[in-house]
């Protein structure tokens, strides 16, 4: 399959200075195979796509999600976190079917690549359904089932680790990774995770965690363990393996020192840390310590959306009046975050992130034709901070086409609307 | 013109709990007749739009922004407030034409209809081109012309002021409003301040301002007068009439309890006072004060869109995590900012911003039927925390239809952009 792009402008994302404004890029079976200003030498294509008034560019990568929670969407909102958790989400997770996991999966899948999203890192269970959902639409993902090392489910939790990796890693054109999923430190002492590191070496995969993702989590681990959430990692030598790091709101500067020498990817979710109440990451000090920062999601229970365009926006404005200063977090930073960084984060920039010859064809088409696009003093900025999902206009993943015009072209789309609905009312009605 | 629309999900804005899941509305001539769920009792109608998978709910009043500045949006980002503002805008602005003010009203205009506002309160110069585009694409709008009292043009703007509120006020069936616009504390002195008291008395009309957006001003003005912007406001006379204040960032408790006896409106910018890093507004604390807080943009080189939706979700995660309080600012608090209190800070309240009879019919539908805003466990949380400005599929204002799905029916979209569009560049160009 070979497509041809032309008449485009190209935000490659390899460098603030990199925009083509008028080009063109060739996609070959699942690579980018050439991009450049001007027009493609001639040649014989399956599809030529007109990209006049449009711009092509990575897709976004969502660094930290709970796909499936989708189904859970505004079901408790504005309330005190504990009692979120306790009497709202973990009751509704209890009640979860296989088939429930599925078509929240899908429902998050469509909303994900009706925004721009073509990879996302996931942590939930019954992730044999979400796999599924990955392999079907032709979304890309890196999967792991959430691991608790306190409950009964402690070692089946390893055990059906270990089913997953071996069925899932690297299948579906390899659009499918799969890692292990330790929790939490606050829910996996230190023996346990010392078990999920082995299964992890001699797997041969990485790990997704969260981490400070409250002051609360903090003082209980410093009062147990007498050290940081991250400090603890670091001893139990988590950080030896490739690990992506979700929240990290609170942390020391010592700290951002252990992260920053080691291999630790940090998945920054503002929306959630805001209307969680979680507090405000350090991302500046982050970002400047050398650390590869992406952007999450999380889950649509606490966002409520998996719009990777709001979360760049959120970003930068938040940390802005965070510091005070509106220089910080200027639009490229939070497009590199959304995007190359958010691959980088997850180990995966030799492949996706960026558009350049050799890397997956993974990528976004946006319409600048709009009243809130125009005028296009600075592309980046107009992405950054005007953009709307609904923009998104034409996504391919690993070179074939998945959504034109906003038409999803690899699955049903009324199907999971309807399906997804019908699971989420007989869901609640359980409780 | 009688209009039904039928089949639909109807958010009043008039409580919390006065949502009617499946009922009918009627429109005759420019108002509300009546609603209620249900169907509707057999009569004939001009048109009848069927609301299946649709909520209907009062269209977004925007109670601060400077339209016509739309041509400037991304034209300088992520720069420290007087640089942006000394070396970027006030340059472009000084080269502005009454053709520009035109299109760039224009644009703003379309991207409001486009994101659901029927309503909004500008303040800017040339406002014959921003009324006159009020007027021809059918939105409702409360205009002034900005007042500078230090310059050559302080009292000319006077005699401007008295023009335009003669031209216009209550012009165009009663969609534009004229106020007098004195700009800021800092801009107008206090016996300046006094003549457009006097002239507002006069002409029976209300005042426009911006008031303690950065610390710098509050600082500079109790330096220069020995008091608070808010006190100083008060001691000229100005809170005697009915005001909309803009920002009101750095309130002292003192300014709170001032403000709270009086008829003034605050308008909350969240997005331009985390962009440009001005601070955070203590909003929690003016609504316990029971002050009618609306919602603003501020103009789109601050923001850098005009799009309520945005501005309603950045609102309550603001604030959430400004008081790691998750239970502050809950959605249907944020609603009632952007439509219902944005009408009262207005002064506007008896015609606009809920849906009952007797209102003018400026009403907004929304499609539900998309990945994002379903499940549907929580209304208003999938509106605030969820929906997107093109989620807003059909507006009707002053009981005129003026989009329906999508389609702009008042005016020519496509001539807007390319006219706005090429104004912008010309702009730039005689820098």
């Amino acid at each position: 399959m070979r497509i041809l792009i032309e008449n485009i402008c190209i935000l490659p994302m390899t460098g603030r200075d990199s925009v083509i404004e008028k080009g063109y890029l060739i996609i070959e079976d699942r690579m980018i195979k050439e991009l450049g200003s001007g027009s493609a030498a001639p040649a014989e294509y399956d599809r030529v796509i007109d990209g006049r008034k449009k711009v092509v560019m990575p897709g976004f990568v969502n660094t930290h999600t709970h796909a499936a929670m989708n189904l859970m969407r505004g079901y408790a909102d504005d309330l005190p976190l504990m009692e979120w958790l306790e009497q709202k989400i973990w009751p509704l997770e209890a009640q979860l079917k296989a088939e429930d996991v599925y078509w929240g999966s899908m429902l998050a899948i469509l909303e994900m690549i009706k925004s721009g999203t073509t990879t996302f890192n996931d942590m939930y269970f019954f992730m044999d359904e979400t796999a599924r959902a990955v392999e079907e639409t032709g979304i890309r993902a890196v999967l792991c089932r959430g691991l608790i090392g306190l409950g009964p489910e402690a070692e089946s939790g390893l055990d059906d680790s270990r089913r997953l990796v071996e069925k899932w890693h690297c299948s579906a054109e390899e659009r499918i990774k799969f890692l292990l999923g330790p929790h939490a430190p606050y829910t996996c002492p230190p023996d346990y995770l010392k078990l999920v590191i082995a299964l992890a070496r001699e797997l041969n995969v990485g790990i997704h965690t969260h981490i400070a993702e409250t002051q609360g989590e903090v003082e209980n681990i410093k009062r147990q363990y007498g050290k940081t959430p991250v400090a603890l990692m670091e001893e139990v030598g988590l950080f030896e393996l490739k690990t992506i790091a979700a929240h990290c709101v609170h942390l020391s500067s010592d700290d951002i020192r252990t992260i920053q020498g080691q291999g630790v990817g940090v998945a920054h979710n503002p929306e959630s840390n805001m209307k969680l109440a979680s507090g405000v990451a350090p991302i500046p000090e982050l970002l400047e310590a050398g650390v590869a920062v992406g952007l999450g999601t999380d889950g649509a229970s606490s966002n409520n959306n998996l719009d990777m365009l709001q979360e760049m926006r959120s970003c930068a404005l938040l940390h802005k009046v965070n510091k005070m200063d509106p220089t910080v977090l200027p639009a490229y930073q939070a497009l590199e975050m959304a995007t190359v960084n958010g691959a980088k984060a997850l180990g995966l920039s030799r492949e996706i992130g960026s558009l350049q010859p050799g890397m997956k064809a993974d990528l976004i088409m946006l319409n600048l034709d709009q009243a809130h696009m125009q005028p296009m003093h600075d592309l980046m900025a107009n992405i950054v901070y005007s953009a709307q999902a609904a923009d998104v206009d034409t996504v391919i993943i690993n070179g074939q086409l998945i959504m034109e015009n906003r038409k999803i072209l690899t699955f049903d789309e009324q199907q999971v609307l309807d399906q997804a609905e019908k699971h989420a009312r007989e869901l609640a009605r359980r409780i």
